[in-house]
C-alpha cells in the first residue's frame, strides 16, 4: 500500500503522507508559511477551542437541517477527541500564516474530517462522506469559526493570567502585612522625602497589581461576543435561519463561557477593538509589573553601595568574574518579558490599524502575539512571586537609621515653623551634615526636647498625627 | 517705583516684574524648562481645575482649623478668579517640565498668594500675610495637588471627546440609513467576497465607534479617584486629621465631579495605571477610525482607476500640476492625527514605566501627551463628520454592476451544489472572463434560471435567505 | 554508579546528571529562568561564537602567562567541538535570562570545562583541574564575553539577512525589466494620476530595497568594536597586561571577521547603541517591505471589483466558505511578520533605555529580539521572493485600458492649455463620463488630433517627452 | 474700496482678505486643516527651503525657455523675499495637513505670485500675469517641490541639533578630566561591582554621544538627493528636457548644500526611507541621553539616602511641602522630552508603513514629528548641558569611602587565591559586616599586609595593573 493518498483542491492534487489526518490545504499552507516554526500545536487551548466551535456548529447544523444527522455525529465525535487533547500533532501551520487563519480552520476542518471518516469506517481523504468544507465548515466561514475560536481560547488564558497576578498580589499583600513596623524613608525624584513603613510600600503593591485584576476582567468580558453564523462578510449568507442564535447557544453549554451573539454581525466580523483593549490592559500590567521590579531593584541595591533596604533571596552566583557578587537576575528578567509584552502590543497596534474592509486579515499575527505575552508573561509573574518576592527580608537597621539621620524629615516641623524657616534648617543640615535635630533643638532651640519626642517616636514617624504647636 | 519687586526662596532672591502675579519659584522654572514653548496658559482647563482644587484645601482647611478664615477667604477669592478664566496669562511654565510638576503647583500657589494679597488690600510679595506654600498649598503637597488637577481637567477633556466621537457615529449611523438599499460587493483580503449594502458598511462604522463610546467612559471613571490629603508620598504628613475627606468632599461640589478619595494613598501617589488605561482606550478609538479613513479613501478611490463606490465631499484642489484631481484629504489628516496619538501612546507608556518609588516624575509628560492628543483627534474627528462623512454620495450603479459582474456571487450557489462543483464554475469564470450565469445556467445548466432569479435577485442580495435545494 | 554528580557553588550544593556537560551554576538558570521554553541551542551560531571567545581567550591567556598551555590546549579542544556544531543541546538557558547574560557565558564555561576535562582523562567535574571561571573565563567577565559572543552572531546573521533582501531586489528587477512596456496609470493618494509603466513601479521598488543593503552593512559594520578584555566594567581588572589587544587579534582570525577592540572600554561595556542602530536599520527595511506588500495587495485586488493590475501566483484555497476565491496570503504573512519585527524595535528601544550605569542588564532580550525577528524577517523575504514575487504576472489590458478610460491624462495638456483649462476639462469628464479625448479634441476642438496622437501614442505615455505646443 | 478680492479655483469662488499674500487655494486649507493649531510660519528654515526650491526652479525653467524671464524675475524676486525671512506670518496652513502637502506648496506658490505681481506694478490676484500654478509651479508638483523644501529645511535642523549634542559632549569630556582621580565603586545590575573612577564614567558618556555624532551625519547625507523634475509620480511629465539636473544644480548653488538628483525618481518620489533612518538615529541619540540622564539621577539621589556620589546644581525649589528639597529637574525635564521623541518616531513609522503606491501621503506628519522633536530635544539638551552637566560636583569623600566599605574590591584577589575562596570571604563579609582586609589579611592571613597595600593602593585602584601572586 502506497505511503501516500492524493487529495485535491481546485489548485490541482497533492500527495498526502497516508498516515496524516490532515489534508491537501493544510499541506499547501505548511509549505507556504515558513515563519517562526512555531506550529497551533502549540495552542492546545485553541485546538481544543476549535474543537467546541466546530462541535456547535455541527449541533446547530443538524438541528437547522442542513447536516445529515448521521454526519453530524461523526464531527461531533471528532471534535470530542480534540477537545479531549488528542491529535494535537495534527496542527502543523506556522501560527503567524496570512489568509486571516483559513489555513488553520482549514486544517481543523480536514482533521475532523478524516478523524470523522475513520470513526465511520471511511478511509481518510473519502470527502464525498464527509467533507472538510461541506458538511465540518458547513454554515460557517473561517471569519466567523477563526475568531470565535481564538476567543475562547483567549478567554481562558487571560484567567490564567489573572491568576498569576492574583498570586503576586496575595505574596506582596503578605509582605505589606510582615514589614507593617519596619520605618524607612520614602523618596520622591530618588531624594529623600518623608518617612513611611516598607509595609506600606509593599502593600501599595498589592494594591496596584489587584486594580488589574478588575481591568483585565472587564476587557476579557469584550470578548465573549462572537459572530458565529456571520459567515463571510457578516450577512449570514449559507448560514440557516436561527442558526446564529443556536450555534452561539450550544457553544456557550460546551465552552463553559458566558458567550453570545454580536448584534452587529458586519462589524463584529471585521473589528478587533477587544483585542486591542485586552492588549492595552495587558500592557498596563506590565508596565506596573516593571515599576515593581525596578523598585525592587533599586531597594536591594548595595549590599554596601546601594539603598540596601531589602534583600532579594539569592538566586544564582551573578557574576563570572566577581566572587560573591548576587544579582538581582529575578526582577531583570520580569522587567524584560514585560518590554516583549510591550512590544507586542505594538505588534497588535499595527495589525489592528492594518484591517481593510470586511475583515482584519492581520488577526493571526494579533493571536500570536497575545498567546505568547500571556504565556511569557505568565511565566515570568509566577517566577516573580515564587522566587523572588516570598523571599523578600527587610534590613531594619538601615531603614531605620537612614530615617533618623535624614534630612526629609524636617518636613514634620512645617506646621508648627513654617515652610520658610524649615527650608533654612535644611540648608544648613544639608551644608554642614548636621542633623536636625541638632539644629532645630540644641542649636536654634525652635522646639523642645518634649516636643520633637512627640513628632518623631516612631508611632508618630509611622503613623503621623497632624501636630501643629 | 521700580518696575521690579525681590522674592526670594531658599536658594536666593530674584527679581520678579512688579505686575506679574507670579513670583520667584515660576520665574525660575520658565529659565529651567525651555522646551516646546507651549505653556500652561493653553490649557485653560487646567488652570480651572487647580481653581477648585485650591479651594476645595482652603475651604477644609479653615473648617479644620488650620486655615485663619480671613486667608481662606482670600484664596477663595482667588480661586474664583482662575475658574472664572482670569489670570491665565500668568502660568507661563512649559508644558513639559521636570519636578514632577512642582512648578506649575508653585505658579498656581503664587498667582492665587497674590491675587489674594492684593483682594486683602496687600502689596503682591508681601507673602508674610498670604503665603504661597504654608497658605495656598496647606495640607498639600504637590504630589495631590498636581494629579488632582490634573485629572479634573483630563475628565472634562475625555467628556469631550466622547461627544466628538457620539457626533462621528451619528453621522455613520445616517449615512448607514441613507445607503440601505445600494447594494455593493463585500471585500475581504482585498478580494472579492459577497455582496452586501453600503448601508451595512456604514453602520458598522457607527457600531464599532460607538462601543468606543462605553470604554472611553469606563476608563474616565478611573479618575474619579483623588488623593487630596496625601500629601507628599501618601501618609498624610502634614495634613489634619479630617482633612482628605473633607477636602475631597469639597472639591465634588466644587467641580460637579463625582470624586472620591483613594483608598490606598501611597498607591495613589505613585500610581499612573488610570493613565494608560484611558491612553490606551483613546488609541483604540483612533485605531478604528485610522482604519475607517483607510477604507474611505479605498472605497473613493478613483475616479476611473479605483473602486469608485462612494465619493467624498470635494474641499480643494487635489494637486498643483494635474487639473481637476481632488484628493481625500479630510481621511489623510485624520490618519496623520491617528498616528500622532499612536505615538504619544508610546510616549506614556515609556513615562508610567519609569515611575520610581513614591512618586512618578514624569507625571508632566503624560499631561501633555494626553492634553494634545485629545485635542488634536478631538479636531481631526470634528473635523472629518462635519467635512466628509456628512456630505459621502453612493455611486450606487457602480456599486450594482460589480456585484453582478462578480465571480464571488457563486458563493450563494454552494448550499445547493457544493463547495467544489462552486469553485469549478469561479476558476472557469476567471480563466475565460464569463460570468457565473453563463456558466452555471446557459452552458453548465446546473440550476434553473428561475432558481437564479429567486437567490440573485436585488432583495435576497441584500437581505439573503437559505436557499439550499 | 550514581546517575548525578554533586557538584556546589557559592549558593551551596546541586545533584547534577552525570551525563550532562553543563553543571551546577548552568541547573540553577535553568530553574531560575522559565520565561519562553527557547533555549540557547536554539541559537546554533550563539553558541558557536562563543567558541570563537573563549577558544581566542584561551590562546591569549596561554600566551599572556597566565594560562598553563595543557590547560590551554584542552578549552581549545572543547571549543572547536563547540564551533563544529557538537554539544548543542547542552545550552539549556532559557533566551531570555535576568543576569545579563552571566547564565549562558556559565553554561559555554562550565560545557567547554567538562568537555575538556574528558578530554585530558578526567572526570566531569573534577574542576581542580580545569575550571570553568579561573580557566575558561580567565581574564574574562560576562560583561565583555557575552557581548562579543552576540555580536559575532549577530554578524553573521546580519549577512544572511542582506543576502535575503538582495535575492528580492533581484527578483524585482527582474519583474521590472519583464513588465517595462506594460503601460499603466500612476496613483497618487489612491486616485488616479499620471501614466507610467509597471516595470518602473518594480524597478522602485527593487530600487528601495536595494538601499538597504548598504544601510544595513554600515550598521552591522558597528558590531565589529568588542570590548574583550574590559572584563567587569571596563577598567580591564583580572586581565594580565597585553591580553585584550591579543584576544581580540585571535578573536578576528578564528571568526574570519574583521573584529577590532573598542578605544573607550568603559563606554563598550555598558553600551547598547549598535543594538539600537541595527534594529532601527532593520525596521526601515520591514517598513519598507511591508509597504511593498500592500502596494501588491491593492494591485491585485478583485478579480472583478478592485485594481486587477497584476496576478500574484495563486498559493491556496483562499476561503473555506467562497468557492474559487484566491487570498495574497504571501504579502499578508509577510506584513505581519513585519508587525512583529517594528514590535521588537520597540522592545529593544526600552532595553536600551533601561541600562544602567556600567551595564545594560537587558542585553539578553535585545538578543532575543534581533535574532527571532532576523530569522522571522528572512523566512517571509524568502518567501515573498520565491513564492510571490518571481510569479507575478500583469493584466497589461487591464493596465492600457485604464490609462486610456483616465482623467488624469488631461495632465499633459497643461504646457499648452494651462492649468485652469485643464482643470475644466477634467470637471466636465467627471461629471459626465465623457473621454478627455471627446472633450478637448471633438467639442471643444482645443488642439488637434494630430498633436493628440503626438502625445497620447504609447510611446509617449511610457517617455513621455515636453510638448508644449 | 473692498476688503476683499474674489478668487477662483475649479472648485468655485471665494472671498479673499485683500492684504493676503495667500490666494483661494490656501484659504481652502486653512478652513480643512484645523488640527494642531500650529502653522507653518512656525517653520522658518522650512518657508527658507521653499525659497531655494522654487528660486532654483523659476531659474531652470528660464533656461530651459518655458517661462518668461520677466516672469521668472519677478519670481526671484519673491523668493528672494521668503528666503529674507519676510512675509513669515502668509504661512497659515496647519502643520499636520492632508493632501500630502500640497496645500504648504499652493500656499508658497500664491504667496510668489502676489509678491512677484506687486513688484511688477499688478494687484494681487491678477494671476494671467504671474500664476501660482503655471509660473511659480512651472515644471514642478507638490510631490516633487514639497519633499526637496523638507530635506532642506530637515538638513538644517539636523546641523543644529549635532551642534547641541558636540557640546553636551564636551561637557561631559570636561567633566571627565576635572573627575580623572575620583575614585568610586563602579556598579552593575546596581549591585557593587569593582572600582573605578568618576572620570573614567563621564568620559564614557562623553564617547557615547560623541558616537552618534557620526551616525547622524550620516544619515542627515542621506536627504541630499532630491527628486526635482520628477514632477507629478517620476516620469518627469511636463519637466523640460534638461530641467530637473539643472534646477538641482541650482537648488545646491543657491542653499550651499550638496544637493544631488535621484537615480531612481520613480523611487524617490514614494520613498521615505531617509525620514524613518534619521527618526532612528535621533532615536538612538535620545536613548543613550536618557540613559545618562537616568544615571545621574541615580548617582545624585540622596542626599542622606541614596548614592550621593555627585550633586547636580540646585536649580529650584523641590517640593511645594518638603522643605529645603531640591530635586534633579534638569535630567527629569530630559527624560521626558527623550520619550516625545521615542514617541514621535512610532508616529514616523506608522506614516512610513502607510505610503501607498507612487506617493507617501502621510509626509507632512513626518515634517511635524521630525521638526518638533528635533526643536524640543535639542531645547532640552542645551538646557542638559548648560543648566546641569557643567555644574556637577563630586562628593569625593564619599565616593572613596564606599570603595574602602565594599565588598566587590575582592575581585582583585581572584588572580591571586582563585574565584572559590574569594567567593567564600565574600559570603562572609556579606553574613558578618566585616571587611574583606579584615577576612583575607587578619582573619585567614590569606595575603600579607604588603600585597595587600600594592592591590589597594589608589593608583592601582584607578589604573589596575595585573597582579596574580
Amino acid at each position: 500500500m502506497s505511503q501516500y493518498r492524493i487529495e485535491h483542491d481546485f489548485l490541482g492534487e497533492k500527495e498526502i503522507p497516508n498516515n496524516a489526518y490532515y489534508g491537501v490545504q493544510t499541506l499547501r499552507a505548511v509549505e507556504n508559511f515558513n515563519i517562526t516554526g512555531i506550529t497551533n500545536a502549540n495552542e492546545p487551548l485553541f485546538i481544543q477551542a476549535f474543537g467546541f466551535v466546530k462541535k456547535a456548529a455541527a449541533m446547530a447544523n443538524r438541528d437547522c437541517g442542513v447536516l445529515d444527522p448521521k454526519i453530524a455525529d461523526a464531527i461531533i465525535f471528532a471534535c470530542d477527541e480534540l477537545i479531549a487533547g488528542k491529535y494535537q500533532d495534527q496542527f502543523v501551520t506556522d501560527l503567524i500564516q496570512g489568509g486571516a487563519g483559513t489555513s488553520i480552520n482549514m486544517n481543523v476542518n480536514e482533521v475532523i474530517a478524516n478523524i470523522g471518516l475513520e470513526h465511520m469506517g471511511y478511509n481518510k481523504g473519502d470527502y464525498d462522506h464527509l467533507h472538510p468544507n461541506n458538511h465540518v465548515n458547513c454554515s460557517q466561514s473561517t471569519n466567523d469559526a477563526y475568531p470565535t475560536a481564538f476567543r475562547i481560547a483567549l478567554y481562558r488564558k487571560i484567567d490564567e493570567y489573572i491568576a498569576d497576578i492574583e498570586a503576586l498580589q496575595a505574596a506582596f499583600a503578605a509582605k505589606g502585612e510582615e514589614f507593617d513596623d519596619v520605618l524607612k524613608m520614602g523618596r520622591t525624584q530618588l531624594q529623600d522625602a518623608v518617612p513611611m513603613t516598607l509595609g506600606q510600600e509593599f502593600h501599595g503593591f498589592a494594591t496596584t497589581i489587584g486594580e488589574d485584576v478588575r481591568r483585565l476582567q472587564e476587557a476579557r468580558n469584550l470578548i465573549t461576543e462572537c459572530n458565529m453564523g456571520a459567515t463571510a462578510i457578516g450577512t449570514r449568507i449559507n448560514a440557516p435561519e436561527g442558526y446564529p442564535e443556536l450555534c452561539t447557544q450550544y457553544l456557550a453549554e460546551i465552552s463553559g463561557l458566558p458567550i453570545t451573539l454580536a448584534e452587529d454581525l458586519i462589524e463584529a466580523t471585521s473589528d478587533t477593538g477587544a483585542y486591542v483593549q485586552i492588549s492595552g490592559t495587558l500592557k498596563r500590567s506590565v508596565i506596573k509589573i516593571s515599576k515593581i521590579c525596578n523598585d525592587l531593584r533599586l531597594l536591594s541595591s548595595g549590599p554596601r553601595t546601594g539603598f540596601n533596604e531589602i534583600n532579594l533571596p539569592r538566586m544564582q552566583a551573578g557574576s563570572s568574574i566577581m566572587p560573591g557578587k548576587v544579582n538581582p537576575v529575578i526582577p531583570e528578567v520580569v522587567n524584560q518579558t514585560a518590554y516583549y509584552v510591550i512590544g507586542t502590543d505594538l505588534t497588535i497596534t499595527l495589525a489592528a490599524e492594518a484591517g481593510q474592509l470586511q475583515l482584519n486579515v492581520m488577526e493571526p499575527v494579533i493571536a500570536f502575539s497575545l498567546f505568547t505575552s500571556l504565556k511569557y508573561m505568565g511565566n515570568a509573574i509566577n517566577t516573580l512571586t515564587e522566587k523572588c518576592v516570598k523571599g523578600i527580608t527587610a534590613n531594619v537597621e538601615v531603614c531605620r537609621n537612614m530615617v533618623l539621620n535624614s534630612i526629609g524629615i524636617v518636613t514634620a516641623l512645617n506646621p508648627i515653623l513654617g515652610y520658610e524657616i524649615c527650608a533654612a534648617i535644611a540648608k544648613e543640615a544639608l551644608a554642614t551634615g548636621k542633623s536636625i535635630h541638632d539644629i532645630a533643638v540644641t542649636e536654634r532651640q525652635l522646639i523642645t526636647q518634649e516636643k520633637w519626642d512627640e513628632i518623631y517616636c516612631i508611632e508618630n514617624l509611622i503613623h503621623p498625627k497632624f501636630i501643629n504647636q
